[in-house]
């Protein structure tokens, strides 16, 4: 319902996995309950097409239908954000559109990643694409999968777009991040998440606003309260949820030790709940019996640990 | 007009930029003067959609308006070839299926490229969209831009696919493309193409079956040339006219040093000639008035080495 | 004096610059005076021959000079560990053994650097070489240099080697750190350092040991008051500290950007301090007159945040 | 003894294997047996201390004791090519001086392999070492070890310093090789040789001086054949000796597949021909059984396809 974000936007915000019963078919029950099993652990907004939600691998009819389906079911709960990366232009401005119409928040926008580009080419396409998108647009840093990373002095000059609002990053360089965090200073209404969850206590401990975990399409709570600790300053808590998160990430997403490795893992582990399938969109496929079993003992060993948030009553 | 290919396919195959008078407008008079420009040289097929062609950049109206008008103009002179690289495997289907309706002889494709896969996802990939696809595969290896190669063990698996029938490799690894040319030794009618134009002349001598040179665009004879010399043994006129190849590579794409800066000078250098404009699609730029002198001077230099072939009667 | 080292080791360790006359000269009066600045900052350990200390650019003269002055000066007032990283097996042997026979507490020993080695030839290098030297080991995670990490799995390998006691991890890979950490959980004894200064409240905070920040050659009690405040969760005093160490990253090591930017620069600051020269060794250049001139103006800008323990009398 | 080489210096100099007995003890009887073995092949020149002859895991001991006893035997037959390359400028000229007393013909010198340095360092670094250096140089490329290439345009710088005689380019990149060839042009006394030997062929075929091809210390015969047919234009026998390197390439060295494969499967190989063992210099092994016999076999397959220059009486 386009809602007007607070700035800075401060909070968890799981980038939500895509449930399919093909691999380009909507699994439309699924899909329903994982958007509910997430916002029922407190988080704070909702990440639609992103990387672990596979957006550049769906077709754009199957990208529509997820963004008005999600929107129509959140209906103003928590915010929407909605991943319109391309290598075109063009489909960038027109899903950035369709995403306004059916009621999202903000867009999310990580460099265009087929060609190598500079960063002058890579600021000029930002200007470009931000005059034309209806929607508020958070930056993603994602140079693993895109080439092209935003360095510092690309966002100092991006955030002087009006509706450019705020960087997630999940290039994993902590230093980078400091960096920009310090760049940023002078605009405290820009928001800076952070991308993985194993960089989210550290980050939020050292003052930015928030994170985009995977890990809280499985866990929400975990992630939430995570923040809450960090957020708050009570560093005994953080600490102990924070290795609850590394366990999560050395244990749970080494099962299936691939590029869209972590993905598998979560969509295996949402099985095992009973939320939604295990099926991947082409060109990746599910875990296979033997991984998923692993899955299934993994949960049993991480929820041995923090029983009240990750215990899972297995189906 | 959906022709069936030679086994193997032999010549040079140049990779047609995609003319354009907006960032996502196709300049349809400067597309029939490229056209015909090319296929004067005497080049043996027609590249389209590829990464000179900046295929990714283009919306799906656009990529389909180009496959038609290509497809009606060229009328069976040469085969073409229609890039259908795409991250999502339904639009990769869909486009093949429009190319094929449209007349298309073959297509054209690399790895998806935003998930960083691992072989065994790619070979499984190949394997479920061959059997979609109403036409011949040439598969394109370009890890620059896909971030994955597709190795030598995965050809050889690859190679049993009823329907793929070539490689187009733009990774510049000679000791690559010589191992690829022993591991498909025993099928004499698979299609061996190299894309850096400055192997071309090497491979040919080595017995490869020609090339996909962004150079012939700007000069088609003098590849066309070059390959006959080649192909014939020719050993003076080979050595000859690969260093103009390389004079080409080392001053005329070196105008505008970025990642698509051969792109970006063929452009360029097009417009000194004539046949269409410099416009680049996002997140591109085409070369600013300096560099476009400089080219200007570069084809003088240029055609002073081979006058016949590299004479440009500028505009 | 071969003392028996705390385990695990906590505090501040700067990676000590080494001061020339000439390019493979020491400067014997710079080296005293850098060694008694540092001290004086209340650090808990001196680390040389490492990056920061140019280690592989020295001869095996100059090296063994080093370590017999830095023994005989710092005697037993705090702990000095020796760099012995070499792509020969019997060099760096002999090195430890000079280190042991000076006194030295600890070597430091990062992957032989030349080769392109496995995981498994790595570890098993780490176990022949660990068997012949006479001194406590901290393997140095430095994969931007030697090209090879030494991954989580071989961590847990190699703690079991009982001179192996810690690890200092340079890699900036914040993910990578805190897996080694909880791996490491089942030894507490075993001591993690983290290189990137930027990455030191963040670790400490989480439960690290310390740090091996090359800042603490020139504001040595910046590094400790941070480390300080950080171990207590003293969180207001570590974010106002930490931003002030993101400060001298961003300002004061981007003069002259290069490979070994840090150290030019830190020289640089170190001989406005009138402490030491500005002479690198090969294949270095000292900073020029206009970046030694940037650099004085940066401390005079970073001296205005933290006047107490960053200002510095310029001479 | 200290020849004058030609300029340009045409033909085949094998990088030599370096007979060890243990880690950092060399085997004098494998060694002399090496050198009689590559000599008789007809070769032009060795070339010691490079990546196969392990040179940056030796000690300086072992080192000098490799370039007193190498340069004793030849004694003048073809010319002694020495590896300097060093972290340390001072080694690598001590080095140099003691090559040339004990009478080597040049030096090689491949970019200082640990902290990743600017063109503009290495190019002064260059300048500075050449000046201190007693004997020809000749330039190794070697990026995928070093960490750094030459780049085209200090190739053209460094050209014109006096003893500068060569580049030795073991990148893999075809295409730079071209570019150097076409950018040395006007120095036709400048040899360029090539590393890998799959590239021999083509880079000889198309003007290049000759190449460092590992396989050579195997069957040295087959390399100096191919020289000499693509020297002269055979084009048939170029591509029927090609293909054997091919096969040698993608069967012998696969063999053990890491880092210094080529020198562990070599090292094998030599030893089924009961030339010198198989110990390799830390941090390697060498092959184990199951890979021994796989060479055995390997070689088997070689020998028929090439019997006269290829068949090895195994012992």
């Amino acid at each position: 319902m386009n809602t007007t974000l607070p700035a800075p936007f401060r909070g968890i915000v799981p980038p939500m996995v895509t449930p399919l019963s093909g691999p380009d078919e909507l699994d439309v029950e699924g899909l329903e309950r994982v958007v509910e099993h997430i916002i029922a652990g407190g988080v704070h907004g909702l990440f639609i097409l992103g990387t672990t939600g596979e957006g550049p691998s769906l077709s754009y009819k199957l990208r529509m239908e997820l963004i008005e389906r999600v929107c129509r079911q959140v209906a103003g709960r928590v915010a929407v954000l909605v991943g319109i990366t391309d290598t075109s232009f063009s489909e960038s401005v027109d899903l950035a559109h369709y995403a306004h119409d059916e009621g999202a928040d903000a867009v999310v926008l990580a460099a265009p990643y087929y060609f190598p580009a500079r960063q002058e080419d890579l600021l000029r396409y930002i200007q470009h694409i931000a005059a034309e998108l209806p929607l508020p647009i958070f930056l993603y840093n994602m140079p693993s999968h895109t080439k092209l990373a935003f360095e510092v002095e690309l966002i100092k000059q991006a955030i002087q777009i009006p509706n450019v609002v705020g960087l997630k990053d999940s290039s994993g360089q902590f230093v980078y991040f400091q960096s920009v965090q310090l760049a940023v200073a002078q605009r405290p209404d820009f928001t800076l998440l952070v991308g993985p969850e194993e960089m989210l206590a550290a980050t939020v401990l050292l003052g930015s606003h928030g994170g985009v975990p995977g890990g809280a399409n499985l866990f929400p709570r975990l992630y939430v309260e995570l923040w809450e600790a960090a957020t708050a300053g009570d560093l005994e808590t953080t600490r102990r949820l924070h290795a609850q998160t590394i366990r999560i990430s050395t244990k749970l997403y080494c099962v299936g030790n691939y590029g869209t490795g972590i993905t598998k893992a979560i969509k295996a582990a949402l099985s095992c709940l009973g939320v939604c399938g295990t099926t991947m969109a082409e060109p990746f496929q599910a875990l296979d019996a033997a991984e998923q079993a692993r899955v299934r003992k993994v949960l049993d060993e991480l929820a041995s640990f923090e029983p009240e948030i990750c215990a899972v009553k297995l189906r």
